[in-house]
């Protein structure tokens, strides 16, 4: 049996579900939107509590919109086919190959020997690495799990920071909210970073304005290069590693370079994977091919060559317990927005402010669309749900098109920093479990603070520079 | 790397579906139709020549089809959604708290103290647990996976037999194969011992033939009842267990009992679920819950007492195997017959034997109807596919109706002992990982002849005998 004080919590997640239930729906909300945004709610509320783990959570969450007919089961199960969750899973697998051949460590030798004299100067080049392969790559979920998140986890072993173990805030867990943060600034950066961005660019050419490649990253550069310098420092006084200095890491890291002697068979097929993947990533948008079909051919590539074995994938708990909780959250996001809650909300939030000067209604529509991400799982469905609406809401309440089109293109990115289940480098990086539930909100809540001041402050200065809006 | 051998089973898997894919289709048949079907039989083979385990098989076959483009990405990945698939999964769980709390032992002691003194007298005693069963739950994944896997489990733990070692040969494999070919008799012998048999009875009023839950029994227990007492023994010539008498063994069985004690907290609210998913799957189509519905309540129930933690979740391996390839297998097998290859394959055999006098054309349509089971990975799929056309066919040369609905509609059950694949408990029961996989093709294939001549030749008599048919 449980402790009281779970039975406890436990009991209060109910009654939240329970009582959002029974309030009323607002008008034009139909009954069954409205019941699986109670569960959702009650769900989310239930992994923040935690009165047992997350995947349970989402378990009994799911469960809970089967039997109450609020979704069938096959609404409930289509998150489990989905692409961005499958992406996922091979990344934890491939990633497993990094730390297997070896290849991970050697990476992060080399980092440690350049930059491992602070865990400060690890961050940072997390960050370079991150903006040089950003352009390039663009699915971010690909980004972070395939390239990131390996030498995250090498770092971490080195210094022996263990997942779900007190040793996780030596170095792993800074690792990874720095590289969460990173990503979806990198992501907000170029036309090509993120998938949900090309669909920006449409989006807004029907509303009447051509956004290129080459004016999205020069309105994008100074906001973005500003944010992506305060990240690893601001995270650092925020949510310090416990190893802070170590001094003697770069003649430690020449050392074991030295011992680890010359790349070997399975470290070279594994090196050449990788290869195969950035590039494949990178070319994936041109000659058609899905991230996450790179990434089952990287897999595949893997097994054959006999570098990861069927048991390995079977033991990779980290990835089936992600392919749980984050295909339940995805799910529940996406019905509540195929429901018709989301668009809903967008049309109330815009009537309300009607009558305010544009600058405030500016504000306010952009801070709205920026925290409503709390209720979705993937960048691409709030994009669809609510950047139209949002931008044509602005421009209706006079603000001008060119600052309005580009705020809530960068904010699709950025609000990606906000949850576990806000995006795929979220869930992946989350998933290695370095960082609890509460703290990852607690840092994305803080940080996405940092970020809208960032953007909105010297952002605003720089677009009207270059001319962006007048006033 | 793997050993030389492996890399000419894979090279020659990749051979027999490059080969195939270069044949020209057949006319009507269509090219993508084609190509899928060469990429199912080249994942087959591969499973069967087994190069790598089969999980890797599958994840290369179903690479095969979204690099070829036969699949859409979201077409490949659509089985990770289906219900029968989550109901194996959640089933796994389920069992895996039958062992944790003892109860599995606690029950399996029952039965040994009873039926021990031979592994025959076990088989026998699985065999009678199906047929009382039987008739009330009509999910028979529920059946194998929610009651009877458990059992075989225990038993073969309590007999040091393991899975995937040399001692599974003890009694684990052994009982697992008497159960798995029970499991498909029992299916065939009530309407409601299996969710495709209503639909059968639908598609053949359609064809002019009403059958009740009480004619579909007459007509099936003959055959029905030798089936089930030739399936143990048959089994244990063909496939012997290296325990076969243990003489000892009920008084061991006492002891154990009396050793356990009492029942304990956990194991109460484990039998509490026992009792409510049988209730629940009896009662299920009545009220409208389907059987992987209840499998989840009834294991959100063990997660919220902490019977089951989140951490057995994660590390039941089995279930994420079997997650991989059955979904994998049955999308494929789903997609060939969305895409009309079996549609076109059963007019292609009923035209072909046009010519023949009604009893060789009877006896040729069912059994192509049972091996083309070869190609499915669900008995619905098959019998939505098939059942209609090649009924239609067999009255149309002449064959009695009566005899041929009645036929095909038992081999609707009966084929799904032939693969691993081909119905849900054959997923079950083989990830139980107690039988190799050639093994279970050699058993399925002589267990199919033993069945068909039971039900040809002493059904045949009956029908006639009970007027199911004039010659």
């Amino acid at each position: 049996m449980l402790a009281k004080k779970k039975y406890s919590l436990l009991l209060l997640t109910f009654a939240v579900g329970v009582a959002l239930w029974w309030v009323p729906p607002p008008e034009q909300v139909e009954a069954r939107a409205w019941h699986l945004f109670a569960i959702f709610v009650a769900t989310i509320f239930g992994i923040i509590a935690n009165p047992l783990p997350m995947g349970c959570m989402a378990l009994i969450g799911i469960a809970a919109t089967v039997i109450t007919k609020v979704l069938t089961f096959q609404e409930a199960f289509s998150g489990f086919g989905n692409e961005i969750v499958w992406l996922i899973v091979f990344a934890f697998f491939i990633s497993r190959g990094f730390i297997k051949t070896g290849l991970g460590a050697r990476i992060s030798f080399l980092f440690m020997r350049l930059l491992g004299k602070k865990t400060l100067g690890l961050g940072y080049g997390l960050v370079l690495t991150e903006l040089i392969l950003a352009p390039a790559i663009p699915s971010n979920t690909a980004r972070s799990g395939g390239v990131i998140l390996p030498i995250i986890k090498s770092l971490a072993n080195v210094f022996e920071s263990k997942p779900h173990q007190p040793t996780a805030k030596r170095m792993g867990a800074y690792l990874t909210t720095v590289s969460f943060q990173a990503t979806c600034i990198t992501s907000a950066m170029f036309l090509t970073s993120m998938a949900g961005n090309p669909l920006i660019v449409e989006l807004a050419q029907d509303l009447g304005i051509t956004i290129t490649w080459g004016s999205w990253a020069i309105a994008a550069i100074v906001p973005g290069l500003i944010s992506l310098a305060v990240v690893p420092y601001a995270i650092f006084k925020l949510y310090p590693p416990t190893i802070t200095e170590s001094p003697h890491a770069p003649e430690f890291a020449k050392e074991q370079l030295h011992n680890m002697g010359k790349i070997r068979s399975n470290e070279w097929i594994m090196l050449g994977v990788f290869i195969f993947l950035i590039g494949l990533w990178i070319m994936g948008p041109t000659i058609g091919i899905k991230a996450t079909v790179t990434a089952l051919l990287g897999l595949v590539i893997l097994l054959i060559t006999n570098v990861l074995t069927w048991q390995d994938i079977r033991q990779e708990e980290g990835a089936w317990e992600t392919l749980i909780w984050f295909s339940i959250l995805l799910t529940m996001a996406t019905q509540l927005n195929k429901l018709g809650l989301t668009q809903w909300f967008s049309n109330w939030v815009a009537y309300e402010i009607q009558a305010l000067p544009w600058i405030s209604a500016y504000i306010l529509l952009t801070l709205v669309y920026f925290y409503s991400h709390y209720f979705f799982a993937s960048n691409l469905a709030h994009i669809g749900a609510m950047y139209a609406t949002f931008l044509a809401a602005a421009t209706a309440l006079g603000a001008p098109l060119g600052l309005s089109a580009m705020t809530l293109a960068f904010y699709s990115s950025l609000f990606g920093g906000l949850t576990q289940y806000s995006s795929g480098p979220a869930a992946l990086l989350f998933g290695a479990g370095y960082v609890p539930v509460k703290t990852w909100w607690k840092i994305g809540f803080i940080m996405s603070i940092i970020t809208i001041l960032i953007w909105q402050l010297i952002g605003g200065l720089w677009w009207y520079a270059i001319g962006l809006f007048d006033v």
